[in-house]
């Protein structure tokens, strides 16, 4: 790096089990097919703190240092060489997973289960996972597919969220969408960052109908507002309450956005023959899965993030109205302060930071 | 017949172009496996003027006397040996295609599409179709499957239309389900009796962007409110108005539902590569179809009415409250009027006939 | 029942925990809508040795004394009232399952999967599992539906076993054809009387790669001959084994005939993402699912039987050749016996009773 | 161009409306993200003759002068920066296709249907396609994604001709693969370089039975050889006898690769209500579509080509033996020779022009 480079502020984790700080690291410079933007919003993910707290050298492929932040969204600033259908200031969101662009899963667009991990630009991770995030002035998205034009009405700070917590219960819905035929039933457990969208997107894409659980009833207003039909507390009834509001019949898809043993234990014996369980929540819950112990054919699964398809699918319901994620806004400056809040649950919505404002050319 | 059978009062077609008439007939009795329906509600469709006026002998494989009445609805009131699960009383919709029953198709709940016609109780019609319909007091149905037991909320007067009305375009839409995803285009050609339900249909199952076309500014509106984001005329300024709409990339889904030569012709040049052009209407035009005449694997089909699977289901939408038909209602007594307002197009909606209007047991 | 009946030869399980006798019983008369079936052929399945053995009242909600045998094929003998296109001497196949005929998953044709149980002939059962089954002279169908024709160059001899050892296996087969592109890697455990026909299966109508495994050198040579390029024998060493031939990936679908803890865990670690991992057998074996325990999207679920849709197509499967059940046949007289030899396994393939060699009109 | 530059040998179409001149021309540079090929072999192509003869200027969206040959395989010679996955002497085979990579279609890895073909390497062509195409000793590839690793076994000089002619006709039966369950039928018209492959690959990958249709007893007896279980000659009986052979019912899928008025109308005429009628063959035949024109549901479209993900199955298949297609082998000094002999129709099977005959270095 020459000293005379331009230099911008920047999130880092510098190290396993500490806290992140804000330094000035030099701007990236896009190479062939990268492409530079100016964040314009990055997300706070809970799975950040874990990074920050959780995790030793080798428990991953990657380490730090490196820039926070794997929900963005701004403005293309510039291209690399051979990037063609990119100008200077058009709004971008950008994909998170960052595959080897090559192998079967990658060529489906599914980077997110690429399995070559070890051709990809980090194995199995990406900006804000191992490579340099979106908490900073700006950053290298290192091709240009990952980076998708916003649509028009949506800005960088709405799209942002939805590149991680919208994409996310949108490819658990979207892949269960032959289920949810008029007359079915979906549920969702835990309605927070994910679940709440999670309701949103069934209800503007299916005609199914939404029983939503949690045990906030703040959460479980949320969830009404978001189009649940019928919302219930966990606890001992649940399972009786859902069978009451299926005909007994049970639910034709549960999305597990807690994931722990009580929501695992509550989704499968809520479940229809034939249904869809699908595990999104990281609560480290197990399921003992054995030929009497699920109805016939209730099919067991995780889903892990989305891809480019499903995200350009999921602005452009956003930029419709039909999905709106709450956000609180936090400056660049203040973005160690965000993760202090998400760790002591104060914020209301997605935390959002924002670097940069407007586009500034 | 024995002298002393109960009558009932039915609208008969008792011969090729004749207008019908009311006359008294015995009830039926149901035989094994048969149903006995108090008809609550009968649509009158624009087909059974066809049925009036435009055939003659040996031009369909069955013909008059019947009466009139394919879109019934009503109460169980006996059931033949071996019916179970039914009880008098229960309110119903009555599917309209009745099959073989044994066929591939008809296995397959498509017994629209019955590949034994010859097996079934009348080739290629049901009640109202070379039987005896529903513009009657009861409707003998040959089969307990034909029957659907209502949702709650929904009476046989708003559930009669959906039988013919609402489960044609959901036919229609849902086998083209997986390619109406968020930010996918479908229009609709012709914003009639079925075509303002293709519309509801689409604004309740997809998140597609809905474009109705109609001539008639009332049908225009009347698409806005169900749901259409975008109406557009006829003429020679529609199909770059669609391309104009779609960012140049034509609709991924046609539904036309007039099926003249001018619409097929707009309905070609507005598709997308891929995309469906579904002919529902019986306008009598031809589509020329060649390599280079439409876009790349776009699929031209025509579909008929729909199966039990979907009735369920459409019936689910409306007791939901998420499909409205329209409807004018007319009596027993009225429902040669009801025909003459159909000819003379003076109808508001679907035009229902209620023989009786409460379940008399 | 009159003293002058007809009577018939018939094994019959007369109280739980013990064997069948065999004994004579009334030629049953087929009412309304119901096909009395001359049986040539029923299979002897190990799952009668559980109903001879396993289960006292109120385990199940049905008792003996009923026929044994539900995998049954013969010649239409009587048809009841109302039943169309069936003639005496017709070759048929019985389908099993017989559910109520009128639910959402009767309706779509998966009587296996019945949600009225309580309307169905007998909850949850059939010809031989409450009702009277195969292992007699003739068969009372209570439905013209679960009756099949054969297709010609088709005998009830071979088609017994298919309605059963044949279709589960199918319908597991089937309902992961998606994922079973060329290029993908099938892995079946355990190539028994339904293993080696689910190696047929794979092999006529997908392209996929087919491993197949067993302890037995027998059944893996059984195996090879029915398309299975790699077998391999359980052990330390099969996970390892199913990556190296796999190029790492792992298997997209791996069929469990086996269903033990050992079967289940080797087949979770084999999986690819968004494979498909589907218990067959019921080996009583339990399976931990949890995010990090699988693959990404790898799915488990059970399967059950299959619907007549599917037995159409074993059959079509079988009349071309492409579908070889292996039997050893059994005279009605020896049919006790049959079942002795299957409990201590020195049958070689299916073990067949035939109660009526030709269709005697 | 420096005169020192490595010069290699190409056969050149010049000018539209001539013969291609085998000449000199510089060994290209892979410059960022692409793909150096030392081509080991090309298919000559019936379309190519279209090139030679039928065009002129503004017709297309390119013009000459560029290298033929749009089937290519070989071994990766050198790769550009960024580029990673790929070693010099890795065997493998070229998609034809260049779309945008960032369009929905694209990003779906449709880029035959490319929406932004302004963005592509050249619009709507490729190699050999307004690009310089692989009839010389070096292909340049412009991007990474285009190259497919040929699996063991397989050899580029069976590999080319499935770039195009397996490719195009696995696309049109793949995307059929739900309508071709065992005791379905396939009709392929046409058993030409393409039709002859498309019954392999409905041998290979369904259970579907297959009639093949062609004038020629020759290319009947091919059809017999690659699995058609019945072959018939065009004529006033084909649609009869293919309803006979059919039970009365018709074909579920009609592969038209002839494209002629009169294939289609024999294919229409052929159709089962819910198949799938697919035009592959330049035919410039049209058919006419009307309601009562074709069964119920039949669908009628174009298939162009396919896509990678194909291709990857397509060389699996030719690996495991399941697809040989037939070759005529000539050296790059007679490839204009092999352009002739195919305008004289004196070639058997593909023509294939083998510049270099392993890899060099």
């Amino acid at each position: 790096m020459r000293p005379e480079a331009p230099q911008m502020k920047a999130l880092r984790l510098k190290s396993w089990k500490s806290e992140p700080v804000l330094e000035n690291v030099p701007v990236p410079e896009p190479g062939p097919g990268e492409v530079l933007v100016q964040v314009g919003a990055a997300g706070a993910c809970h799975s950040d703190l874990h990074l920050m707290h959780d995790f030793e050298d080798a428990a991953l492929p990657w380490q730090p240092p490196f820039t926070l932040g794997h929900e963005n969204a701004g403005w293309v600033h510039r291209v690399g060489q051979g990037v063609t259908g990119l100008e200077p200031g058009d709004p971008v969101a950008v994909v998170g997973a960052w595959g080897c662009g090559a192998c079967r899963r990658c060529l489906d667009g599914l980077e997110t289960y690429c399995e070559r991990p070890d051709l990809a630009p980090v194995p199995s991770g990406g900006g804000g996972l191992g490579l340099d995030g979106g908490m900073a002035e700006y950053l290298l998205v290192p091709a240009a597919r990952h980076v998708v034009p916003l649509p028009e009405g949506l800005d960088p700070v709405d799209a942002a969220p939805l590149t991680d917590a919208g994409l996310t219960p949108y490819h658990a819905v979207r892949r269960s969408a032959a289920k949810l035929t008029p007359g079915s039933t979906a549920v969702v457990m835990g309605v927070g960052g994910l679940g709440h969208l999670a309701v949103q997107i069934l209800t503007a894409t299916t005609a199914a109908r939404v029983i939503a659980v949690d045990p906030r009833g703040s959460a479980r207003d949320l969830a009404t507002e978001c189009g649940a039909e019928c919302v219930l507390a966990p606890g001992p009834d649940l399972v009786p309450e859902i069978r009451d509001a299926t005909d007994g019949l049970g639910a034709d898809v549960v999305l597990d956005m807690v994931g722990s043993d009580e929501t695992l234990a509550a989704a499968a014996a809520s479940m229809r023959p034939l249904g869809d369980l699908t595990i999104v929540g990281l609560g480290g819950g197990t399921l003992p899965v054995s030929f009497f112990g699920l109805p016939y054919e209730a099919s067991v699964q995780t889903t892990y993030w989305g891809n480019r398809r499903e995200l350009v699918e999921v602005l452009a319901l956003a930029a419709r109205g039909l999905l709106r994620p709450e956000t609180t806004i936090y400056t660049l400056d203040d973005a160690a302060q965000a993760y202090r809040d998400l760790a002591h649950e104060t914020v209301t919505g997605r935390a959002v930071v924002v670097p940069t404002d407007s586009y500034r050319g």
